[in-house]
């Protein structure tokens, strides 16, 4: 049997920033943690993917293509549509819960220097 | 453009226990909000959907068959696997953030007193 995960536990020990991991799957798609700290993710989309963000601890700034740029605190979600450009940034360490279609790449198709494989995302 | 949801302020509106509100969708699965309070839930399974637990505020006792039960608390993620008996009770109440696919019947193919329709699931 799979064990509980406590996802606190799992922060202390992600030392990379820009650099998901992969801490579970649900039927078609990944469950990971991120933590982000500058702006070094760039704008990017997902053709056919929706990807989920859920904010547990810290601030991250929410930038969508053609549209007002949003703060997102700790407890906030947002749910990014298929297709649509968009860029995270943060001054400072924000966590992340991510919920990702297995097949997203999560820089979308801008290969940049934080861009890892899935093969990369594993813990 | 859909908004950030902010998850507390939306679980501050939620009354029912054992009722799982729809607050979003990432591709074929649903993000759902959840109290639990009590021993209400039956036991079942989902055939063929794995289903996430995320413990946002308290503290849910899991159980599977078969296997020793476990208490999960704030900060805890249990994916249960597809086909897996199981039943969570609490004695106080508690909030989960669920991720289900959209075929996925809450209580599985098990009626009870607090089986909800995907109609029933919507905010």
């Amino acid at each position: 049997m799979d064990k509980k995960l406590n996802l606190f536990n799992i922060l202390d020990k992600i030392e990379d920033y820009f650099s998901p991991k992969i801490i579970g799957e649900v039927n078609d798609v990944y469950i990971k943690l991120a933590k982000i700290n500058g702006d070094k993710i760039p704008w990017h989309n997902h053709e056919n993917e929706d990807e989920m963000f859920y904010i547990l601890d810290g601030s991250l700034l929410f930038e969508i293509e053609n549209e007002p740029s949003f703060m997102m605190n700790t407890g906030d979600m947002f749910i990014v549509k298929k297709g649509i450009n968009h860029r995270v940034t943060s001054t400072e360490e924000c966590s992340v819960l991510l919920i990702e279609n297995k097949l997203t790449k999560h820089t979308g198709s801008v290969k940049s220097e934080i861009t890892k494989s899935i093969a990369q995302q594993k813990l």
